[in-house]
């Protein structure tokens, strides 16, 4: 069974999430109804990360194993063509060995969640930025995401329905900085609680609002309670960028 | 008369146009409901470039005489409530004197064009960038393009509809270069010739692509003569960023 790698862009705006469900289209199902079709075979496509509904991936992994091996190129260019007209592609497929695995093997995951602070609406960019309509401090912003930095227990930071055994997780990145007409936070961890990104940024932009002080972020960590959390950033900011292993 | 200039933003992908017309939904038809929405008044947006269907602008500029004095502020929200649900956004809007026309008045205008040249399908950037699936020589691509900076007669880069007098523009910018995934040709002129831009680089992907020599774009731009025209790149790639007054 020739195991293949899949890096997966798409957009997350008209599915419930990567995960299959029998509530509405997924991005698991749709690239796994793209390998039946190309291939013949109802094969599970195993994700890195299970992206909430309406977040987005510029680099999500995924790996699926086909009974007959194949040329990469051409498992990439078939599924892209099965995959019409959804708004997914594989940017790159890659045979691997059997101990690859595209959630366990993982050792790394970056995202980034994209910000602007206009008052008018988006136009081109409507649906992959949250808009806030007030000028948000960046530089305290930056400073009070520093103290989520390293490990700790990010319960204020988790959703009610997180599944994860343990609520401590090690951030290696949080980082906040302006990027043109944006602002952007990028994160790096080697996993991320359920929502724990929109649960962050939203508390992040508290901070920028001047709603919080610097000094509440490592508050609201240190009380390891959901009610301290900020108001959850919406799913459109959202955007896995890339898995490391 | 009180005269506003507005600088607007728009995904023109559902739009037949800047210019009002009755073949389909136009973006100037679409502001001026909101301006008479706003003001009771049935007024004229006249903007500063036409752009065709399917063409972006973050930098659109036009103007609006209104009846009574207005706050800007209050121009521009109110404009962009009643713009909704189009992808149209005013990111500005200021009092101006009445010597002040958002067409004739402006001594510059920049265009960027994006070009992807990837073989996977587009996903977030989807309608926004032109996707050709061979990799193309920049380097190639930005030589050829110095050949049309400067005063010259267009008429090869020229749609067959082109109202303007003369086929003669001063070419100020044509650089080409790649930004991360992408591609961007970026030109600048007073004004260009319909369809000239998506002409241009058209051409130029033909010598990216290698069809074309880089000396092939000066003799092209020579013969004067719509034939020798490469393909003419799709309004997708094409969005308006500025105008200069």
């Amino acid at each position: 069974m020739p195991r293949y790698k899949l890096t997966i862009e798409y957009d997350g705006g008209g599915f419930v999430g990567w995960q299959r469900t029998d509530t509405g289209p997924s991005v698991q199902s749709a690239l796994e109804a793209a390998v039946l079709a190309f291939s013949g075979e109802t094969l599970e496509v195993t994700g890195a990360g299970r992206t909430d509904s309406g977040v987005h991936a510029l680099g999500q992994v995924a790996h699926v194993d086909f009974s007959k091996q194949q040329r990469p190129d051409t498992v990439r260019d078939a599924l892209n063509a099965h995959l019409v007209p959804h708004p997914i592609a594989v940017i790159d497929a890659r045979e691997v060995g059997d101990d690859f695995h595209a959630r366990f093997s993982a050792i790394a995951r970056t995202y980034l969640y994209r910000i602007t602070d206009r008052r008018p609406p988006l136009t081109l960019t409507r649906g992959q930025v949250w808009r806030i309509p007030v000028q948000l401090d960046v530089d305290a912003m930056h400073a009070a995401a520093q103290s989520l930095v390293g490990p700790h227990d990010f319960t204020t930071f988790r959703d009610a329905r997180c599944q994860a055994k343990s609520p401590e997780k090690t951030l290696d990145v949080l980082d906040v900085s302006r990027a043109g007409a944006e602002i952007h936070i990028w994160t790096k961890a080697r996993s991320f609680l359920h929502r724990q990104v929109r649960s962050m940024a939203g508390s992040l932009v508290e901070v920028g609002r001047g709603k919080w002080q610097v000094r509440d972020m490592a508050r609201a960590l240190a009380a390891r309670d959901r009610t301290e959390c900020g108001p959850v950033a919406p799913a459109d900011g959202l955007c896995l960028m890339r898995v490391d292993y």
